[in-house]
């Protein structure tokens, strides 16, 4: 597989220094993996810190910034940044306000996201950490025990940001954060496997004529393999898998998330069938995002997911937002 | 090839379908295939169209709405789209201040556009037209005469667009466009060929370990094959192209391009070669965006695109825009 690389160990390295270049906004720590917004901390703020394997870009890294993220702390490819990078995260945006660590549900992240909440700790800053887990389609994966942390991610980091931003204290951005994942649910499907640099290979094996229904964001495996489908189809999958979980009652924001390798003008059409079924089920969508933001490198395929939502959330989603991968407002 | 479509006859109206889904912004007729902003025409200022065939989003209709195009014309996947479609884009868009015709230079859109042109001058509407033809790989190619249009469309769409907004007329929104097209340069690398949903297979031959270089976005021929190459050498030979023939002795905004299905890591990484090959060249980078905007459907590869600005030139980029694809500062 060619990629766009120098080698396969610089590749996060090589990352980091262009988003610098692109983006003097943010502050980047491309020795110790470490990205924060530039003015951090700000007085009396509550930082976000969150992480995770490198891959899914524009998530995390590119969603710092006011509005969103303090920080983001990238691992290697699909593998969890160490405890220490967190700490020292936490550290650059503690205004004393304390921070709040938004960690994905995957087994090592949330082991080395709680050893930096206690290394944090014992330097005197504040964390409280929430989990995201908003994937329904498979309890227990190859990374993880429970559901998966995926595209919920990108609702918990808005929502919570602009609470954050607006002076809410930890406690009250923590209960938001909580809030969002909680009624957050996502499915994905892979049209194709995602190949990483250090393998050079695709990660699994998907024949022509097959895609697989609630595929992870690393490629683990989802819920069946079945014969290619049609977008509508595979609106209709997607929409029960996250309806019939969540089971909303009222307006919902939509993320249309493409995995890499599916051109928008398909994601585009996909939206179209989403809301479709959505429709036919009664659901109304009140904001629609449709593009790449938390994606599975060159992988072909898209997610879905919806966050119920009441005033005050959809209040904080328009709040304005100013970071590489998502701005609005500012 | 595996994709996200329903059927290859309904790509387009299906990716219309959920672009007005998506976007409330605009107003999206899929029978006629316009895209327009909603709040057209906008009282006193000069409409700016531009269109061209699909398969490159967010251009075109990604970049409708205040500060850049006010309307769009999509065609058939790597298609152009027809004189009617243009003209009554036009004629949506026209406030009295006349109309702007952005057009790419490929055979099918400038004979298309020129007669949309003609319509409607008879019905009254005064428009101009600007040829964008940047990309230096080649002269003459698979579908056009002279050099293509590429990414520098985008610069001239915003760049363009932010005059208009401000209230210049017909004369001086046209001159601006001209003047950002003859300071802008592209140069595309192919690492795949793409797909069209039409023909279902990959639309040229890339053999595993080589790269193709001076790409269009149609999956044109370049420059020349050559055996793989590093991410740092291919800046090196994307920058010395644009560079020589475009000679920069000030500053430039630089656009890193994705044609679709190169992930973000890897093009953020690219964007630091860039600007190493640049810094080492003593061109200065005033602004940089990183991402897939002038796409060649699932494409893996990138472009690089310079346009040389002055005082003012600059000060249009950072003007507000509120698109789908491109979007700060409102």
């Amino acid at each position: 597989m060619k990629m766009l690389i120098n080698v396969p160990e610089t590749v996060v390295a090589d990352g980091l220094r262009g988003l610098a270049a692109a983006h003097p906004d943010l502050n980047v720590d491309v020795d110790n993996r470490i990205v924060v917004r530039r003015d951090a901390p700000v007085a009396g703020k509550v930082g976000l810190v969150s992480g995770g394997g490198s891959g899914h870009e524009p998530l995390h890294g590119g969603f710092v910034g006011p509005g969103m993220l303090d920080a983001a702390c990238p691992g290697e490819v699909f593998t969890s940044p160490v405890p220490d990078q967190m700490a020292r995260a936490a550290a650059a945006v503690d205004s004393g306000a304390g921070v709040l660590f938004i960690i994905k549900n995957y087994t090592g992240d949330v082991l080395n996201f709680e050893m930096a909440a206690e290394l944090a700790g014992d330097e005197g800053v504040q964390v409280t950490t929430v989990l995201v887990n908003d994937d329904v389609a498979v309890t227990d994966s190859l990374y993880t025990a429970g559901r998966r942390g995926t595209g919920g991610t990108l609702f918990v980091e808005k929502l919570a940001g602009a609470a954050a931003e607006e002076g809410a204290p930890l406690d009250r951005v923590a209960a938001i954060a909580r809030q969002v994942n909680e009624n957050s649910r996502s499915f994905g499907v892979a049209l194709s496997a995602c190949t990483t640099p250090a393998k050079g290979t695709p990660t699994f094996d998907l024949p022509p004529g097959e895609l697989e229904l609630g595929i992870g964001i690393h490629g683990e495996p989802g819920r069946e393999r079945r014969a290619m489908m049609t977008s509508r189809e595979i609106a209709d999958a997607a929409v029960d898998a996250v309806v019939e979980d969540l089971r909303p009652d009222g307006p919902v924001l939509a993320l249309v998330n493409g995995m890499g390798g599916t051109p928008l003008l398909e994601l585009y059409g996909f939206n179209a069938e989403v809301h479709r079924a959505l429709g036919e089920r009664r659901v109304p969508v009140v904001r629609t995002l449709v593009g790449n933001y938390v994606t599975s490198l060159d992988m072909a395929g898209c997610s879905l997911t919806l966050c119920r939502v009441d005033d005050e959330l959809l209040r904080l989603w328009d709040a304005p937002v100013r970071t590489p991968g998502l701005r609005w407002g500012c």
